[in-house]
Order: C-alpha cells, then structure tokens, then sequence
C-alpha cells in the first residue's frame, strides 16, 4: 500500500493525514476493537465527536494501540468535536475537559466546533454524552444565546493551553466564516463539511483554501450514510452503484469506494470514511500511488446537484432550522 | 386602485406598507423627480441606500411632495441602508448621520446593514457617495475586521436614539442570522434578499417569519435588473414573458408584473419595484383587491430553480466572495 500523504496546517505546520477514520456509528460495544484495528491496519487520523457518544473506548483504541506499540502518541492526529450544548463561554471548557478525560488524552491535534448552532445547555452531571439537538424531554428546539465569537475564544484558549493543537469549525458556510475570520484571534485550521460527488460546493472549497483554512470531507460515500435518517437520501442513486463511479473503478482495478475517496484526497481534501469490515477498512486507505485523470474529474464534477443529505430540516433532526439555507 | 396594505412591525408596532417602491438604478438627474412622482402616485415607502447614489435626490423628491401637501413625514416610510465600507463601530453612526443630512431627513423608518460583508474603509471626506466592493484603486477585495455584532450593535444605538425607527438587516443568510439573535439587543425587525419565482427561499423566508422578523423582497421581476451585471441572467427567460405568469395574468385581466407582484404581497412579502415610466409606476401599486388562486401560487411554486441573480462571485463585482455559499 502507497503511503499517507498529508496536508499542513497553517499555524502550526503540523501535518494533517489525508486519509483518516470516522468514529460517527460506531457502537460502543464495537469501538475499542474498531480503533485499534484502525491504527493496526494504518490509519494515523481519528475524527472523534462528543455526540458520536463513544470517546471512552475510541480511547480504549488508541491506549491499547499505543500500549502494544503498533503507534506512538506522536504520529497520531486525534480529532474531535464541541457540541452544540456547550457553546456557552462558561461551558466549553469543562466539555472539551469532559472529552479530554474520556479519550484519555493530555491534549489533541483538532478540535472543531461541530455546528454553527447553540443548542440548549444541559449540565454534565446531568446527561453524558449530551443530548442531541433537542434537551431531554423538549418537544421544540430552542437554540442558547451564545455567540459564535463567544464560544471561539474559548476554543482559541484551549489552543493557546496547547490542550488542543489546531482549532477548527465544522458546517459552517461562508457568511458565518467571513465574520469569524473579523474577530478571530486564532483562524481556523480546518473546516470540515459534507463533500461527495452530489455536493461538491467547489466555490466554497475554493474560497476556503483561498483563507488558508483546509478540508476535512465528511460523508464521502453519500446517500449511504442518512438511508435512516434522511428522504433524500433514499431517492438518491448510491454512489457506490453510479455507473460513473463504476466504470471509473473498473478503468482503475480500484473499488467505488476508492475511487469516492481518491477523488477527495486527490485535491488535498482530507477524507474519513469508517468501516468496521477489516477488507474495506484496508481497501479505503488504498487511495495513494494512483490517480485519478482529467476525464474522470470531469466526469465527477458532472454529479453535482447540490443534494446535502445531513440536512437539519429533515424530521428526523426533530429541530426546524434551514441551516444551510 | 385597491388601498394599500401592511405588515407590522414586532417591536415598535410600526405598520410597513406591503407595496413600496425602489431606488436602485435611479439616476441621480432623474430621481428628484421620479421619487416625487412615486409619492404622488400612491407610494409611501421608499427603499433608498447609500450605494445607490442617489439619496441626496431621494431627499429632494421626499420634501417636494411633503412641500405641496401631497404627503406628511409620518405616512411615509423610509427605508436605507449602510453600505459595506462603514461597518466598524467608529464609522457606523458617521455614515447613518451623513445619509439623513443628504435626505433632509430627521429619522429613517427603517434602517437595514446592507449586505454582512465588511469592506475596506474610505473615509466620507475623501470618496462620497461610497465606492463598491471594491477601494478604489484596488484591484482585490479585502475584508476589513469588523464583526456583524460590533456593527449590529451601532445599529442598535441608532435605533435607540430614535433616528432610525425600526432596524434590519439584508442579504443575510440562516447562519449569520441565528447568530445575531444570539446576541442582539434589539432584533432586527426586518430582512431584505432577492425573492422571485426563480430564488423562492422558502425555507429560509418560513424560519425568519416564525423569529418575529418580516420580509421584503428585491428583484420581484427576476433576471431583468441584472442582464448587463451577470451571465446568469442573460440565460434564464424573463419572468415576465414566462408562460405560466402570463397565463397567470391573462385570467385575471392583469399584467406580468402585477401577477409577480402580488405573488409576494399577498403572502406579506414587501416589495419595491422601480419605474420610471407612470403607467407602470401606476401598475406596480394594483397589487391589492384582488387575489392569486390555489392554482396560480401552486403553478408559481413550480418556477423555482434556487437561481440568485445578485450573485457575488460574478465578474462584474471584482470580488472573490461565494457570500451565498
């Protein structure tokens, strides 16, 4: 297998792996074993999140893979998330602490803001992982006067505690961006958005590299990921199964899923598909050494349309909130 | 003609007439008298901005018509706007009072943040009205570091000192929105965006309506106010000739433009065409005593394609900016 290839982050000059691994789904009964198989099998980059409600035993794989000495802490790049509960000055530190304790960690190398959107507090002591968007028992969302610049300087002290190595946001779109880069004292290292073949936003990847912030994709893959959650992603064609994608594939001796992936990797934007399956969790790391041509990036960029499937409006989110609207 | 109808305003009670007219594109050796014949037409509100160019000519028609008894103050209601350059705290209020004493005003009706995009600072004394997007001289565009909140909150000064009686806010998206309601003081009474057949927004214009905020709509008749400005608009079919208006306008015995006007007002959305011809001056103000059907607002619903026309990243801005992204 080629090796990792990386981007650097502005700030710092850290490195930033370009394939990584989600944690979003995963079990907890499946998590430990999951995340040392991970770094067992290469990956170097984990993308945690609070609300993913597994930082305990993705800890557990990363203590256990440290402690058999497949890594070191160092060549690592630990990722994970505020959630929209904690945004509150008051409230964004004792989480991330929260979160530090739970992963096991004495810091990380990214810490995002998950989304742009204060959701009602719910103290620790109260319910951990926090609730999702709604409080517990709420039939209404209510979002928290909290101000985005509020939460960010706490976040930009966690980095300047060097806790957190590199800050970033995540689903934040180009107006809330541009204001934040008016009253940051630390900019964003990295944004990460859903980014696949049917939601490309090229003039908001453009714009962003332009700031110096890089890309993390999420949702690499798709539909596949919301078929649960979202009415869109039932009526989309699977990208896996796309005759694009396919014959791509097949022109490459590669999978669809390869191909999804070197096609985000290929432009230097960081990918992180999860998978619990030990031959697709080898085959998603194969994206180097190879690339895409011209008429297959062409062929790609045909698929845009603008269809997001992590979509706040869908019922399943419970809120009513057109956040990318 | 019908009399004219309203929306009130959430927290002064102020009543906002549903059909106004608009001064953008107005040239300034036309305006004095265009806007005096809008008056005396039937007009009562007024859409003025500091870009436009125009506002000491706005002024002239306004007291004209007060000076020949057409029209008192009070029944008028007069919108403007602070363009991009003011927006750091030190240069808000310089900027409001410097627009009234070009109106001859005492006080606005309303006074909106033009677009939430900071740019580069050119002092009144030295270039008035304002330059663009763009310093002039510069051949990029640069942001300057000035917060929404910090100039939101100039905004609130204004309106707590009376001057401007009501505020707002335009081109705003769902984000920077929350974001402001986060932390404002006096919620922005109003949004103004571009809203036609073609760019419904229904989703954003249902979310700002349930925050207490109403709406008004610029570029009711679509591409047309754009075809020298942006590629975009030279490519769609103009609304007004579009056959499903004009069938539209044909039963009930009315024009294109009346029909796509009255879409808006009658779901209380404000408008503010400009004319300068008197017939259509006349025309956009027979929008009320009569009504859309079931079937013509469904067949309106079908045109929408999320295609903006006030769109940043066309060449013809020299900026840089997917601001809608």
């Amino acid at each position: 297998m080629a090796a990792q290839e990386y981007v650097t982050l502005e700030r710092t000059g850290d490195k930033m792996p370009l394939a990584g691994f989600g944690c979003w789904k995963i079990a907890p009964t499946d998590c430990e074993a999951t995340i040392f198989n991970a770094i067992k099998t290469g990956y170097r980059l984990i993308d945690s999140a609070q609300i993913y409600g597994n930082e305990v035993e993705v800890g557990l794989g990363i203590k256990k893979a440290i402690a058999e000495g497949v890594v070191k802490r160092e060549e690592l790049f630990i990722v994970t998330k505020l959630w929209n509960t904690y945004h509150h000055k008051d409230h964004v530190r004792p989480a991330f602490d929260k979160q530090l304790e739970e992963l096991g960690l004495d810091y990380v190398d990214l810490y995002l803001i998950h989304f742009p959107v204060p959701c009602e507090y719910t103290p620790i002591a109260e319910a951990y992982p926090p609730p999702g968007w709604l409080k517990n028992g709420a039939d209404k969302f209510n979002y928290e006067r909290s101000p985005i610049q509020d939460c960010w300087r706490e976040i930009e002290k966690i980095a300047e505690s060097g806790k957190a190595r590199n800050i970033g946001i995540s689903n934040f779109n180009v107006q809330t961006m541009l204001d934040m880069l008016t009253y940051c004292t630390i900019k964003p290292a990295v944004l990460q958005i859903e980014h696949h073949p049917y939601l490309q936003q090229k003039r908001l990847v453009d714009w962003v590299w332009k700031q110096g912030i890089q890309i993390m994709a999420y949702s690499s893959f798709g539909p596949i990921s919301y078929l649960e959650m979202t009415g869109t992603a039932k009526d989309a064609a699977p990208l896996m199964e796309h005759d694009v994608i396919k014959s791509i594939a097949a022109k490459h001796n590669k999978t669809a899923s390869q191909v999804l992936l070197r096609w985000s990797v290929q432009r230097n934007i960081v990918v992180i598909p999860k998978s619990l399956n030990q031959g697709r969790m080898e085959a998603n790391l194969g994206v180097f050494g190879w690339s895409l041509d011209e008429s297959d990036l062409k062929a790609i960029a045909g698929l845009d349309a603008g269809l997001r499937f992590n979509d706040t409006m869908e019922p399943a989110y419970g809120i009513d909130l057109p956040l990318f609207d």
